[in-house]
């Protein structure tokens, strides 16, 4: 080895020892007579020392040709600092340098590696090698490398298998779109990039594997969205023999584990909450839970008082924010300017103040007097010096802005700590939702999730209100993660295809492979998977996943380090037997 | 859970317990009052008991109903077999049957789910799923399982961080051939799938993470030969601040280690042989050195003498094949008859068999005498009984045919026992081979290893002579993987790709980004991939890779089950602005 020591290891009980360390020059302070070189490594940073007069000449001269991210050698012997830096582990000793190795000189980097650095998005991806070398980064990836070995860890003791499952499958035009590859030996064919291991999983549950697992990365060429990458990773799990609750007890028992290992947090028992109750309370299937602020109807209360916005609206809705009686006007209209954004669309916002005298001041005081603002407060809990917010029109939309609005009341209110964890499952999706595009049922999860047994009847008369044995986990607003109990009958299956719109021949062409494995003793089954990415940043309190893969796509897909995609030679096109259409 | 316990668990200490059990119906015996059936999942077997007149009638009737591979649900009491099977764990005991649950139909399989199936190769990769059901295959997807656990185990325990690197990156033509995907987002640009992450490896160590490895798949788009596969896996590895012996010693450890935790064998520190070694001594750079049967070379004594054959050959080179002396002439023919096998390719043999007497008879009597064949059984440590093997010819080939002549006459001997391990380090690769298609020199091992300090200097006179820093890891005659030190000085790294017939704009076009990064203070460093599908293979002491693998390729790269490659739609190839040319 190039280093008898890393440079986050030495302490005061190594004084006198003689050492070789290798690293990146971080930062030298030369005061003409002493010279102090900061050398970083993945482990930490430990200070050298040069003093004239004292240190050889040669190795000064030496240091004095070194710049910032020049990797060296350096041997010397462990000395106790006299003035000592209690803010890094290795900041009570420092070596006093005996010999200096340039192993590679570095040019200026186009940034500074530092916690925070100057360099821009654009270059920093461009020079990911340089920004994977600063602290954040570096913290980030091995949190990543933790979770994936305490994941495996608590998989393993629970008799789960990792198994890989092919990458080059088959293109299905159901779900998302697939990226293809094409097959030289079977000209004019194609394999497709998994979107996730569905079928293989659910093929290994068929072939008695029982409990199966995979840390597997997942291909979608989709649009890409903020924070949406073409390659992501999933942790990938199927179990047979078992029923909801056993997959929700153990992947529970997952997360768990996951928050005490790595963060030392206990997680209490997760709640168990219905879609349908998500939505009302919440107006969203990943709800916050980490404060309340739940949604209160107010229809009863304030129809039909002539208020004619309100006497129009399927629905009127509202939240309590706790404290905020005193907001400003102006503060009152950059609420009512956000609940406008186009991204929102809501057309206006009630409010309605709680004033510390008791009397109440609102935005509809023409239509509502005093004693029925108090009883709209009573049903919102709303006591003196709060402020209550509410949104009115068409249902469903409604409920989707008074979540962006609670959102943006829990951030302002500090409700939202990133160090405060609160997962949760949210179960009995829908199984279909109606596609407005395609004037057709599509399925909520995936065509191969099970409707819940005491519904079935209703998959012709009422597709809509048929619920499934799907199920989600959401941790502070965040899904995580999601799965369901599968069909396992090749009946069910059919059945399911052809309310998906599937004729008989396509789901045979696309999925005859599954359902004819139905027909040789599949057991009852069902599964998980959790993105990986977005765990990760999770547990590090953070929103953008893309500082947690070590060489992202930016939002063109492309990579821009290694400038891909690119042309290829008119030779592999010729082999593939494809043309380029201009 | 649809289950108590597994079929494999319950012992003589459970009875009298009540247990529900679920999975598959292996075998009915119905003998009129008595019915056993034994129930499998991945755990065992335990044999489940009904008695006419004792037993529930309707759970007599539905058992009557069973077939192979149904699944069902079985509760009943744990009781004493009166007949015990001592073969299997649960062989003690059976389970009396208070009712049966059929969870799924099965039809009867193509062929039998047993350790020796009647079904043959192309209908078990078909119905692939239940071919995973037998317990061969069950035994080697929990032996890689294992494999992945221990070998994350030791990496972590030294400070590795396991890192994924991005599946879509970018073609390049050196090397084998690329998987490639076309980009809808950039029309008429491709990714490449990697065949082997390699430069993003060497980024990382740019980069600091100075301990890198992955399990990660690989593609190559080869005309596939028996137990190629287009995907694979590789333990892909990578230090910084090391030498070669860092490397070796790191990786010695886990082979060690793997031994050890997987197997129970204790594994000696491995040998390091020169490439040069293990050619002169086993005409192959992957020797089988379980076994000696070294090559001694005659040209001294053997030319010379008359024989033409000999006279007119570069080498000739033989082995001692002991207690061979006895072969009769059919065996010997039979012996000829392989060395000249089109895919061996010898012109002939020449064989000394040394009697019991201390006399010599030999196909070359008629040139050398007993006196000059005593010679020779000195020189190749021969003693009566023994069977002297003489190849001749140009030197490269009449070692590659000895090399197999040997590996056969190992084989024949019963020297390479499957489970008698003896790994070992070929080092000192040649930097370069010529290509007599190209008629130029291609990187042996790749573009980006090291040549040996000492021996740059000859890069431009004697390029063929220039050792590299390479290695390989084999195991039994099996190549299990290899790596290098790498070059991590720029302006090495465009000599070498000067060397391999890159022009400047294309070293550039293609690992500018690579050759940019040594510009920013790389460090030197060095990794290896070790192939983990061989490896596998090795451990459960089998050859073919396809077992060890859930969901293989066939010869032709399809999928049979899935059908897979397969036609895309026209929009699908309308949006990536491709056309497939007939």
């Amino acid at each position: 080895m190039l280093r008898s020591n890393t440079c986050g290891e030495l302490r005061i009980e190594d004084v006198n020892k003689t050492v070789t360390l290798s690293g990146w020059v971080q930062k030298i302070r030369d005061k003409g007579g002493l010279i102090w070189i900061d050398l970083r490594d993945r482990y930490g940073i430990t200070q050298l020392l040069l003093e004239e007069g004292r240190s050889d000449a040669n190795v000064i001269e030496k240091a004095r040709q070194l710049g910032r991210e020049f990797v060296i050698q350096a041997k010397g012997e462990v000395i106790e600092r006299v003035s000592k830096n209690p803010k890094i582990p290795s900041g009570e000793i420092e070596i006093d340098l005996a010999e200096i190795n340039i192993l590679n000189a570095s040019k200026t980097p186009p940034f500074t590696i530092e916690d925070e650095t100057d360099g821009g998005e654009e270059l920093r991806m461009k020079y990911r090698y340089l920004d994977l070398r600063r602290n954040p980064l570096m913290k980030n990836l091995a949190l990543r490398n933790r979770l994936s070995i305490e994941t495996r860890k608590y998989l393993d003791s629970q008799s789960f298998f990792e198994i890989e499952t092919p990458y080059l499958i088959k293109s299905t035009p159901e779900g998302a779109r697939d990226f293809v590859v094409p097959s030289r030996m079977n000209e004019g064919q194609f394999y497709a990039l998994p979107q996730s291991p569905q079928t293989f999983k659910q093929l290994l549950m068929v072939a008695g594997y029982d409990k199966y697992y995979q840390l597997v990365k997942c291909f979608r060429d989709e649009d890409l969205r903020a924070d949406r990458q073409p390659e992501f990773t999933q942790i990938d799990c199927e179990m047979a023999f078992v029923e909801q609750d056993d997959i929700l007890n153990t992947f529970e028992g997952l997360v768990k584990y996951l928050f005490k290992e790595v963060k030392g947090v206990d997680i209490e028992k997760l709640p168990h909450m219905t879609y349908a109750e998500a939505m009302q309370k919440y107006g969203s299937d990943k709800p916050d839970i980490r404060f309340g602020m739940e949604f209160v109807e107010l229809n009863e209360l304030a129809q039909g008082k002539g208020f004619k916005v309100f006497d129009e609206s399927e629905l009127i809705v509202g939240i309590n924010a706790e404290g905020c009686g005193n907001y400003s006007r102006k503060q009152l209209d950059k609420l009512t300017d956000f609940v406008r954004k186009p991204q929102i669309g809501a057309r206006g916002l009630v409010y309605v103040k709680c004033n510390e005298d008791g009397s109440f001041k609102s935005s509809v005081d023409k239509f509502f007097d005093q004693e029925a603002l108090k009883i709209w407060a009573e049903k919102l809990n709303a006591k003196a010096g709060d402020l209550m917010l509410v949104l009115s029109g068409e249902a469903d939309k409604s409920r989707k802005q008074l979540n962006e609005l609670r959102l943006e009341m829990g951030e302002r209110l500090g409700l939202r700590d990133p160090k405060n964890y609160k997962p949760l499952w949210v179960v009995d999706f829908p199984l279909l939702e109606w596609d407005e595009d395609s004037k057709r049922f599509h399925a909520m999860h995936h065509p191969f999730t099970s409707p819940k047994t005491e519904d079935i009847e209703m998959l012709e008369s009422h597709p809509g209100s048929v619920r499934a044995n799907a199920y989600d986990l959401v941790i502070n607003g965040v899904e995580i993660g999601g799965g369901s109990i599968r069909i396992h009958d090749r009946s069910l299956q059919k059945q399911m295809f052809t309310h998906l719109g599937f004729s008989e021949q396509e789901a045979q062409d696309q999925f005859g492979f599954l359902m004819n494995a139905f027909e040789y003793g599949a057991p009852p089954h069902g599964g998980i998977a959790l993105g990986f990415d977005r765990l990760v940043a999770l547990f590090a309190g953070q929103d953008s996943i893309r500082d947690f893969i070590a060489f992202p796509k930016n939002n063109s897909g492309r990579d821009v380090m290694i400038d891909s995609p690119s042309p290829i030679a008119d030779n592999q096109l010729d082999e593939l037997g494809l043309k380029v259409v201009k």
